[in-house]
């Protein structure tokens, strides 16, 4: 596992997947692969969220950042729900609480990773990237460190490429980072963040500014000086 | 990981999710979930392989040894292919061949086990089976017992369930079986095996009777005393 970008950067014809959902840590993370010289190969999810307008604020986000090619997979996870970002559940908008949040996905990272997983053994990419971070966190299980190294190691059992020895890395450069760092870091590599969306649950492409994802975020742009906090 | 069906007949309120492929051996293995008493939650994937008469099949076999439910989830690989099986590569009819054949799918395992994982946690289900074995094996890396016994250590990292001590098993009943001793355990149990159909490049719903699963199946029936070889 790869959690700071503490790598050198590499010759541009170095193949990365990185799982893009159209929020800001993921739009970060593409910029941080990019600015390592990975040739860079997007991967969002259509699986059934409520909210439609994220791929459509990843696909902005792959162009103005630069990718080779941006797929959009669809994955329809509301055939079994279990979660308020599939279900009819209602999205909390009273402040964080404790545990595991109902936004929770069932498995959610990995059935994103292990298709990240795919996409790259066929494309011959060795790197993945996920936003993972320590704040978004919330009590997700699948966004721990541990369980980072776990899809790591299963990852290179599980393929081909693994087994053969040319091994998958998984990255998670915000995995330590706050919100305002990640924030921070986005800025100085030049990501525009108007274009992203974290919102759990917009209305015409607005954020509620009451969800946990809100909350968290706008807290951090007021705290980061000098940024306007104009997405969503 | 449950390798062999030690364990004791559950009550029948327990429910599991059964990965169904169509073929003999998650056919068997549904009948195995079956005969220890589970509540059995089948769950089958359009992938873009080439053979949709492999859903056919698993909709017969659910039927005839009786699931709850049975789910039938599209996720096209073909997206970016990278196998025989959902690419425009010639399936190999001249045998079996060293190392990882083409039929390889990058990270099937591993996106059908994440699915069935995310199925069962909404459910409430703490049991997966899947039908790997080693004679299957044929070079997967993905069907072996090291990878089963990670996938398990990853499902209880990942999930809610799985870090609130609810913990998942994984069973791989055939792994450690031939195939003529999947198929005597399957007869047994009544599995009727003219239903299913394990054939890489059937036509018009008929077996090649030369690629690697049919070899397979071919010379397994006809190593079995008294079971007509039906089937594709």
């Amino acid at each position: 596992m790869q959690i700071l970008e503490t790598r050198a950067p590499l010759k541009m014809s170095s193949k990365a997947v990185v799982l893009l959902s159209g929020g800001l840590d993921s739009a970060t993370v593409l910029a941080i692969a990019r600015s390592q010289g990975f040739d860079c190969h997007a991967l969002s999810f259509e699986y059934g969220q409520r909210h439609e307008s994220e791929i459509h604020a990843a696909k902005r986000i792959a162009e103005s950042i630069g990718v080779t090619e941006h797929l959009v997979h669809t994955i329809d996870l509301s055939q079994w729900g279990g979660s308020a970002l599939t279900d009819d559940i209602e999205v909390p908008k009273d402040g964080e609480s404790d545990g595991i949040p109902v936004t929770y996905v069932p498995a959610r990272n990995t059935i994103f990773l292990s298709h990240a997983l795919g996409y790259a053994e066929a494309i011959g990419a060795r790197d993945l990237f996920i936003g993972v971070n320590a704040v978004d966190y919330s009590g997700y299980p699948d966004c721990r460190g541990e369980y980072i190294e776990a899809f790591q190691a299963l990852a290179n059992l599980a393929t081909k490429a693994g087994v053969e020895g040319d091994a998958f890395t998984v990255h998670a450069p915000l995995l330590e980072l706050s919100k305002v760092e990640i924030i921070q870091k986005g800025v100085a590599l030049g990501v525009d963040y108007s274009m992203t969306q974290s919102c759990y649950d917009p209305s015409n492409g607005e954020p509620c500014h009451q969800c946990d994802a809100c909350r968290l975020r706008d807290a951090a742009f007021a705290e980061v000086d000098g940024v306007t906090h104009q997405g969503s």
